[in-house]
């Protein structure tokens, strides 16, 4: 019988985070204050984050202690399986050799929540109360919901209201796990209130709902807020996707050349990635693709550019590559992936050329996905999605230059509760989008005043 | 760090099923063609199923080598993980060690896959070109799809109409696996147009489709039909779950005491208590309990008789506790346990005294998921709290007396596709329905006509 999953034990499960931080070949700039322009410093973060939290943001230390709390609760996902995709190899006819690390496996079903139990362990510690957070397709929100309850943390969720109304199912698993879930703009909150007065029907975003979610948190001493995605303590978290998938491989006698994961805000892509980029550093010829829907090409073309993480502008200035803060996505259904900025340590290196971005198109996506799920059984999320269509793109380059490559991607969550969106598909009800330049050039304008981080091309 | 969960690798994936029907006390009694009323012999069957399952259907061999293609396919989601429930102890309070196998790893979520697997497998070998097959809550049509799938055979659904309209996403996951999927009843058959005849807005029934798939399975000789639980072959197929147990409890260093399964047609309960069963008619002390819920209580109030598997009396006559082929439970939520009837091998071991059988209300088994999501973070179908309430159940009774007792009990699915069921609960939708036993007796008098089986009670 040949191998089909390379599973780790807990006790091989990694006991140290991995902070690509510490080796990037020309650093970080910093994140400035929205006011003053200057770099952000920890007293700036503390009405929004404990202050444990804060120190691993600005950390540049390679390896950090995972604390015994948190790999108590990571060890009812983790270690995840890597799997070989043998069923999508032959389906392909490619020689390429194709390994997936399925990050599906957790309650929640996505990956998200390697940073939600941290965060919400650290919180405990600080002796936060409640947690605020904003969610869009409802994978981070579901996955907060569940660590609170873990660790006995009220957990509130502002939801994007048209994912609130047409996503039923994550606002469930929310509220099985004790959350209280708002649909965003909502009358809590002053900035909800006044987004209602000017729209009343407006179908919310993912920068109104951070808006309200951080109001409340910075409103009460006992409140902070959280993020699932961007900041570089959550990539921090997620770097345990790429450790253990490095033991993997080491057990099944490969090494890849060619890693592949869909990327949002960026923490499951960098989650896999980072590990193998510091190897990457280190002189490993391998190609990291990022990718990324066309209706929201944040990597492949906007600018690396000082942008507000949040539509009100109320967040620090990030260096990212952005699209700008106003700029509103096609509602194409991966809801995770309709961020208009991107992790900063993905951004940086990008401009590095450790990272090479693409991006694909929706009837792409979910063809792939269909192919996956006939060939290897599991249904992938939407955001997924965009991983395996170019794991099948590389593949099938692959079969036409003859070549027994060695393709590693993140499968970062199931689509079981996305079912609406194949069902879209199956009706014929999608289709691609290409953004007009002009578009994209008129949402630039809104980068226009702020400042330019060093690096940022002319 | 304390163990979490017991993993195997595949190299300890058993390699041979366990038929327990070489090991029962009392022997089983045959099922009796329904024309004459004699025993079945196997050219009664073949124009339902191919040969190959019906000589495991009437094997008495202890052992059956699981062949290699299907340990391949298995190997996707098996060995399941055995968890240890800290959390689900902590919040009960209770000196019990409760101990879960999660059979919802799978790509479609429950345990059905494992004799689905099976059954497209040995179909292939026999030239089966279509399988046709009923499903209620769809986790097994799902199951059945994704590995026709795998084996590049046609899959045909009726889905009980009833879970067709509230399951959207479950006929979805079928979809895009590439099958068919038909409310039932339906127009596509005679069965189904002379039930519509009768009451043309039947919610339908397992019993209904059943009678729709098998016609269409007959009619047409590359067509066979699959069944997902009650048979003989399937428990055979599912005690792979229980052999996996047997080794995982081995690693933990403990043996269980009290064995906890959800029964509707008794697969997920069958196999993981059989190989524990075993133990049992070797004289070990074990309390072996099959929990189906009161609103379709077939083991705690149905007779052990000859009945049909299907309502319009196509079947053989099978040996089983039954509440008569005509009797249509009330809509509750769980649709996998909605069966009037119970595998004959459960049937057997409850008239022998190896398994307990115990009834529990629908509000409790919703109280019991929400428990179990807040602690142990999975979300549990519906089905599946069936057996988390009655495991809360013996781990208060421990805690009153005080024992250290350990319990093991199936996971047998996760909920994530049944949200709609927890809407209701917490909306105050649901509620508890005991059964009249007015209607009992008016839904036994079918068997009344019917052969006797010779351990039947007077």
């Amino acid at each position: 019988m040949r191998t089909k999953k390379y599973v780790l034990t807990e006790k091989d499960m990694p006991r140290q985070w991995y902070n690509i931080m510490a080796d990037m070949p020309n650093g970080m700039e910093p994140p400035l204050h929205p006011g003053t322009g200057q770099p952000c410093g920890p007293q700036d973060l503390e009405p929004i984050f404990p202050m444990n939290l804060i120190e691993q943001e600005v950390s540049t230390q390679r390896w950090i202690d995972i604390p015994e709390e948190v790999l108590d609760k990571l060890a009812i996902w983790r270690p995840s399986p890597l799997f070989r995709a043998y069923g999508l190899e032959k389906a392909l006819g490619t020689p390429a050799r194709i390994y997936y690390k399925n990050e599906g496996v957790s309650p929640a079903g996505s990956h998200k929540p390697n940073t939600a139990i941290a965060q919400a362990y650290y919180n405990k510690v600080a002796g936060t109360k409640r947690i605020t957070t904003e969610t869009g397709a409802g994978q981070w929100g579901s996955s907060l919901a569940m660590c609170c309850a873990f660790f006995g943390i009220e957990c509130k969720v502002f939801m994007v209201k048209i994912s609130y109304n047409q996503k039923p199912y994550r606002r469930l698993m929310m509220e099985t796990w004790g959350a209280k879930c708002t649909a965003s703009p909502s009358n809590e909150t002053a900035a909800g209130r006044s987004i209602l007065e000017k729209t009343p029907d407006s179908p919310g975003s993912l920068g109104m709902a951070i808006s309200e979610a951080v109001e409340v948190a910075v409103s009460d001493k006992d409140t902070k807020y959280a993020l699932g995605s961007v900041l570089n303590h959550v990539m921090i978290h997620q770097s345990i996707i790429g450790l253990e998938a490095q033991k993997q491989m080491q057990m099944a006698g490969d090494y890849p050349d060619v890693i592949i994961g869909s990327a949002g805000g960026g923490s499951n892509f960098a989650g896999l990635a980072m590990p193998f980029a510091r190897d990457k550093i280190e002189g490993k010829q391998i190609d990291i693709i990022a990718v990324e829907p066309t209706s929201c090409p944040t990597l492949t073309r906007g600018p690396f550019a000082y942008d507000f993480g949040d539509t009100v502008q109320m967040t620090p200035l990030l260096p990212m590559h952005s699209l700008g803060h106003n700029f509103v996505p096609a509602p194409i259904h991966a809801g995770g992936l309709r961020y208009h900025g991107m992790a900063p340590i993905v951004s940086q290196l990008v401009l590095d050329g450790i990272i090479r971005p693409m991006a694909v198109h929706q009837m792409e996506t979910f063809n792939a996905g269909v192919t996956f799920a006939r060939s290897e059984g599991y249904i992938s999320a939407p955001e997924c999605n965009h991983a395996v269509a170019a794991t099948i793109r590389e593949a099938l380059k692959a079969k036409e230059e003859g070549k027994e490559k060695v393709i590693l991607f993140n499968w970062s969550g199931h689509g079981l509760v996305d079912l609406g969106a194949y069902e879209n598909f199956f009706r014929g009800k999608l289709s691609d989008h290409e953004l007009p330049q002009s578009e994209i050039d008129a949402a630039l304008k809104d980068l226009e005043s702020l400042p330019k981080p060093r690096q940022a091309k002319k």
